[in-house]
């Protein structure tokens, strides 16, 4: 298994996740960067708990990982209706999943081609997001990004992370400063790792330190995921987002959101209506009172651009986003 | 020496840092919170290495350790000389301890009777602060604050906990959110245990939700310390303050800085001549690359109010700073 994962170069979608015969296998993403390891999860209940756990995360990883967990229920005779309900219980702010459970359920037989064809899908989707957006940056970018938006999140080459793979490529990109993430590190333990293996330039920083970066000239631009994108542009992600953007308008930055039309929710019209999950304080401390909001919303009105495979949407994003109701209409 | 330190209740200023006739002791507080125990140092350069290490920080707690270990020096008959420097490079950015060396190098003899008065004096300061600075609280105020600026950080009662502190007494405070403060969690480990003990209701928060708490109208003002303020205002303190200053201007809430005069530094004109210590990278990651700056500059055009002994100090504190320079001159 592990020749999906030689000391450098890409990640293998399949190396990142994939169902098997009787299971779905996840690079357990809890154990990085110290150990590369795999999860057999041989029920949705255990793919669900994986979800939840956080050994798969990253939205569209995670739509991917309940596809294959809904094609497992099928394939071992579980109740589809329990499946379904038990893997769209196990992170309530991502939008992913709800929309992959609606693809599989809309499908006719062939449920495990069906989810394979997700993940292939999501994989031709983040090649053309990543054109899109490394088409925004200019050359010398030094680019800022939070928590995990590469292969690990969307079993793809990302998104956010996937944009600055592409400008690398493109020789458009000479730094990558990597938020920490608090409170589980997915910058410092799962976006650096990435990056190493993809022989990128990138600095570590503390959350708190964006700021300061910022002030001192050393970013050109901020990159991030997203959660859940509201149909006016308001945009959830990882717990910080919010703060970078509010310090990126004032350093004049632009601030992009890059994710797949599957995190583009239009049903919900602005990001007050985003569920936001709240993880247990222990994360933080175990020891005092804590409060721990996994996400925050982004009003639309501090991203400069969202980024979809469709192509780069500027404000409004009550217009720009409504493209993807035409593609979805049309697919 | 427990005895300093009842479950509950006001720490007393010496079981925090004391003189005693062959060493000076100091609460170890990077054993907090799991552990009360005491440091002994038996030389200016064990002081300087609890300083380095940061068994004792704070700005008014090391320019206090300080002032104790270069009377512990003239006790020992140390070179005097050699100790000041010892001492003085231990850390750059806090002016206190260049002013607390400064005032033990213009007293003639009785070096330990005056780093005792430089206590008391600082715990007085501290009370003063407090006060001055909780009458510019309103009832219901719903605090942030960074770092810890308590008893631990000044041997008193703090500057912007203790401010906080009196404004519980006062019952004008509600809240307190308590940024963890990476990498070393200053504000998880120390600021939540001395708000426990003074039975504050308090809730830690990752330092990237500081700026979704106030998004949610959750918090109504902003305290922090400060390590150096040049005399326009700009303001050296613990990494990011400077992007809470940002945010709480984003947001229309007051940002205010609870600091003795010793941290004034009216010889530093503005902030961009205020030396950053930049620490060990492994403070973050020991496994990739990383940028540790220990402190950031908030541009006094962010800061509402600068709170010393003296009073309110407003912009434009090029003016009103120089009260400083007029009470340095009469002491």
């Amino acid at each position: 298994m592990l020749a999906h994962f030689p000391g450098r170069g890409e990640l293998q979608p399949e190396g990142i996740l994939r169902l098997e015969a009787e299971s779905v296998v996840l690079l357990d993403q809890r154990e990085l960067p110290d150990r590369v390891t795999y999860l057999t999860c041989r029920s949705a209940a255990e793919v669900a708990e994986a979800i939840r756990t956080l050994a798969v995360r990253g939205a569209p990883a995670i739509g991917i990982a309940a596809a294959y967990g809904y094609a497992l229920a099928a394939e071992q005779g579980e109740n589809l209706d329990e499946a379904a309900a038990t893997l769209l219980a196990s992170r309530p702010t991502a939008v992913n999943l709800a929309w992959a459970i609606r693809e599989m359920r809309e499908t006719d037989g062939g449920l495990a081609e069906r989810a394979r064809a997700l993940h292939r899908e999501e994989v031709e989707r983040c090649r053309r997001m990543a054109d899109h957006a490394a088409a925004l940056l200019t050359p010398g970018t030094r680019a800022l990004t939070h928590c995990n938006t590469g292969g690990l999140a969307t079993g793809g080459i990302g998104t956010a992370l996937g944009a600055l793979r592409a400008a690398w490529t493109q020789g458009l990109l000479e730094h990558v400063f990597v938020d920490e993430t608090r409170p589980l590190l997915q910058g410092s333990r799962l976006t650096a790792w990435e990056l190493e293996r993809a022989g990128i330039p990138h600095t570590v920083i503390a959350d708190s330190a964006a700021g300061a970066m910022m002030a001192r000239g050393e970013v050109s631009a901020v990159l991030t995921g997203a959660d859940r994108i509201a149909g006016n542009g308001d945009t959830a992600n990882k717990i910080g987002t919010y703060a970078l953007a509010v310090l990126a308008a004032h350093h004049g930055l632009p601030f992009y959101v890059v994710a797949p039309t599957s995190t583009v929710d239009l049903a919900t019209p602005t990001g007050a209506e985003i569920p936001i999950e709240e993880r247990d304080a222990a994360e933080l401390t175990g020891r005092f009172p804590a409060r721990n909001p996994a996400f925050d919303v982004t009003p639309g009105g501090l991203v400069t651009a969202v980024v979809t495979e469709l192509g780069v949407h500027q404000p409004p994003y009550e217009l720009s986003l409504a493209s993807v109701a035409t593609a979805e209409a049309r697919a």
